[in-house]
């Protein structure tokens, strides 16, 4: 019997196709499936990207992941609205996180460090209730892990008011700018500007009691662990 | 003669259209100009809705306003490949702030504070040199300020490889959510579970040299000054 081992697994790599295969030169495209999903893993605010009305917009909206199933879950009224009117839509999920401002010593070499995934498809409705639940959980767990546990659970009746679109991760791009500028070794390298890299990075505050809680009433554990990480 | 007061302009409205018209509840949407200037004020980066063959996509990539001339720039590789394709196309920009998680007594409460701005339009390519320098000087200034007097300016030869986007602030749509989860009065306020908002902001790091720099190049005060901030 053969058994996956985990840098196998590592290696896995995503199919290529024309939608999703890199262009650009600066910027570093992935096709290993471990660095999407490393960066799929680190947010969960997305941009989707979808017709309405004849324009496209990119509407924020909540997301996670359930990698076992390779399937992104997302909020989606705006989408719900647009996929009612046109079965089959196109729709473009980005995940995008800006780790720096790249600052060269020309304006042109001037950057940004970045890591962005973009998963292309056609979502469904998730109107299964076992799924919905298990799709909120994914969604809830990814924002705030141990949260689904810990809060109420969904009642029939908010199920029912949920929108939660489900989009396998089966067409998927990944680019990740890093590293410092470009013109450290061109003929600008000479003249004394200051160039490096400007980290830039979400952090999580303290939790902020909402004013009607009980006094006294204690933060849960996975809530303060949360402060001061990203 | 009637001079503007700072007080009128903050209460300049913007114009309302069929797409831009808020739908939803529990986000709460402005249609004061201030409020779009701020939102597009405090980033630097948004992501772009272009349909490119066929399918619309959220592209993420750098932006800067001008707040004179109401004209919004951008970096624009992959849509400028799309606009030429179909001129006269669509699209959205979208600025997104997330600011914090609200953590509520039911997981069907849970929500995102944040600050989304969308602009639609269709975008014209920017050719001529003078608007070229200027969007770029934009663009530059927003991510960081001084940073265009202090870096060399771009050549004729790097003007001409630059692809810049130029969209009107004539359609647009600003919505926020903020504050404490919603369940504070209703029947879970009893549960005794923690609820409130765990805040979220991006902050700049200490700034990084490019290890190609001679050792002892100062960091210019209007870098060395982004560090903490966001």
């Amino acid at each position: 019997m053969h058994t996956e081992g985990p840098d196998e697994r590592r290696e896995e790599r995503l199919e290529v196709t024309d939608r999703t295969r890199h262009r650009r030169l600066r910027e570093k495209g992935s096709t290993l499936r471990s660095d999407l999903d490393d960066v799929l893993r680190a947010g969960f605010v997305c941009h989707l990207a979808v017709v309405v009305d004849g324009t496209p917009l990119a509407v924020p909206t909540v997301y996670g992941v359930d990698f076992d199933t390779r399937v992104l879950y997302l909020h989606g009224s705006v989408a719900s609205r647009s996929l009612v009117q046109s079965p089959g839509a196109q729709v473009c999920v980005t995940v995008t996180h800006v780790d720096g401002l790249v600052l060269a010593r020309s304006v042109f070499e001037h950057g940004v460090n970045y890591r962005c995934a973009m998963v292309l498809g056609t979502p469904r409705r998730v109107t299964d209730r076992e799924e919905l639940l298990h799709g909120l959980r994914v969604l809830t767990e990814q924002c705030a892990p141990g949260q689904w546990e810990y809060a109420r659970s969904p009642s029939r009746k908010e199920l029912a008011a949920t929108s939660l679109l489900a989009l396998p991760l089966d067409e998927a791009s990944v680019k990740t700018s890093a590293g410092p500028p470009d013109d450290g070794e061109g003929p600008d390298a000479a003249s004394g500007v200051w160039a490096g890299v400007l980290p830039y990075r979400p952090v999580f505050g303290a939790p902020e009691p909402d004013p009607l809680l009980p006094a006294g009433t204690p933060v849960p554990a996975h809530i303060a662990a949360l402060a001061g990480r990203r």
